[in-house]
């Protein structure tokens, strides 16, 4: 990660999908999700994202006519002819938290071999989506020189395929994850411990996310540490880690920078995203978003934490 | 609570007791402990205590030289002739978090009735620890004019006293507890929905303590959250929770404020406290505590807000 990456746009691989989504707020069918899709959407406030992700010939073209709409460049979007896409069911309990999983049907994603279009290749901001680790290295391999390369990941693949994650960890600038995989990877309760554990797997600059407690950043310069937006009304908190990360990113290709200051406004600015995120069903909330509100919710955000 | 409190020492009414502990790192038996002895050692930092407590005649006088030599008044702590001191037996899991009570032994607390020194009735500065409910009210009824009232209680009687408990809280000013005892109380879920059921019942002013993820100040004028101080090693948890009252409570006395401003610094000077707190069993740590390292871990705890 250089001193001064001066980006404006993001290449997201990861997935497209379809989910059902059953939450104390209500539930939905078959609507749009997947982690390109919230993290494309999110992004689009802030910069122009490139999707390479993997759909069937069953999506829905409304889905990606909402895409289009936020200027999402799609043509990395691989539609597998007769195909079926990517299909999860969740539901989330009183107290929101972790979704437990009902049903996952990979579909199209199951032999997915992610192709980096030509003219992308030299993207200089790259997030690798919640994907297999083995597919984020095929990514990797096919990126010229990025200068920012920021991960999620998750609980599967940290015991499934650790040594994969490890390969992809050893070549990542920024590492977003939430305290359970932070405590998983390291093996460390602590939670400053489990940080340290992690960055000494590679990444210059871990993110832990903490839901309704909000997000701290270790960074070589120091412990920033934000606080949640206050939500009375969560919807629907799928997607809220996509989405956070697409503020983080988009805040950073919009600053052109990613030192110590400029990573803490764009950890307050995912905070803010991530929080709209839940207020609605699927991407309905973000779909809607403007500037202003972000604005508006960020200045909220930061006077929760003056003294 | 009026705007201006120019009150220099604080009426402390809670329990003097003899602990035993079983941590993660290690066990003590018999070590010092009771909400009144942390929070007057914690306070001794900023202001005089005077403690209103009962123990019996087995305790040992070296717990008592502990408190003189930090200058806490002891006029009010009942002497129980042939009585036994009130003792606790609790044991932290490896996440710490909640203790198991493993014993209670009442002992002289069974029949403790407080009974307010004549020259400390005028005290402007009360903190009911967390006690009986009624005798709470007992202590409030012998004050004359307090400015602020501060209370501390458990689940305990907010499941069995809950009564005598609202007659408590119509008359306090800022009521200090934890999240799972606001949405006990409130019967709120939601932690924002929560604070605002548990200000409906009477506090000006609401802190609601978070444990490893700091703590939040709801007050009339705003919002405020404070992250935690990192530890990477705890030892013993126990009195944070009063220590954190001593460092909130100290730091208003000192400043003879009230305001929201104030309050914020206040709340930052708590959390500082209760870190220390944590460092070592029973009172070790806050019984060396020097105002220089307060500061300095006060310094170090803004930093991680700052943006």
């Amino acid at each position: 990660m250089s001193a001064q990456a001066k980006t404006n746009s993001i290449l997201v691989v990861g997935s497209v999908a379809l989910d059902s989504l059953e939450t104390p707020a209500g539930h939905r069918e078959e609507c749009l999700g997947g982690s390109a899709s919230y993290f494309s959407v999110g992004a689009s406030l802030f910069t122009q994202t490139q999707v390479v992700a993997v759909v069937g010939e069953d999506f829905p073209e409304v889905y990606l006519d909402h895409l289009r709409a936020k200027g999402v460049n799609l043509e990395g979007l691989e539609v597998v002819k007769g195909g079926r896409t990517f299909r999860w069911r969740g539901r989330y309990g009183e107290h929101f938290g972790d979704a437990q999983t009902l049903e996952t049907q990979l579909n199209c994603f199951e032999t997915f071999d992610p192709k980096i279009p030509a003219h992308y290749r030299d993207a200089r901001m790259l997030f690798l989506g919640n994907i297999d680790p083995e597919l984020q290295l095929k990514v990797l391999d096919q990126l010229e020189n990025p200068h920012l390369v920021a991960l999620d990941t998750m609980n599967f693949w940290i015991t499934g395929k650790r040594k994969a994650l490890e390969a992809v960890l050893a070549r990542v600038d920024l590492f977003i994850l939430n305290e359970t995989e932070a405590r998983l990877l390291s093996g460390e309760k602590n939670i400053y411990k489990a940080a340290a554990g992690v960055m000494a797997l590679g990444p210059k600059v871990v993110v832990i996310k903490r839901g309704e407690y909000g997000a701290m950043l270790f960074h070589p310069d120091g412990l920033f540490v934000s606080p949640a937006v206050p939500l009375r009304d969560v919807v629907d908190p799928t997607g809220a880690g996509d989405t956070f990360a697409s503020g983080l990113m988009g805040y950073l290709a919009q600053a052109g920078e990613v030192d110590f200051t400029t990573l803490k406004s764009a950890v307050l600015a995912g905070t803010v995203m991530a929080s709209f995120a839940c207020e609605g069903f699927s991407l309905d909330r973000l779909l809607t978003l403007t500037k202003a509100e972000v604005g508006q919710r960020l200045a909220a955000l930061e006077s929760l934490m003056k003294v």
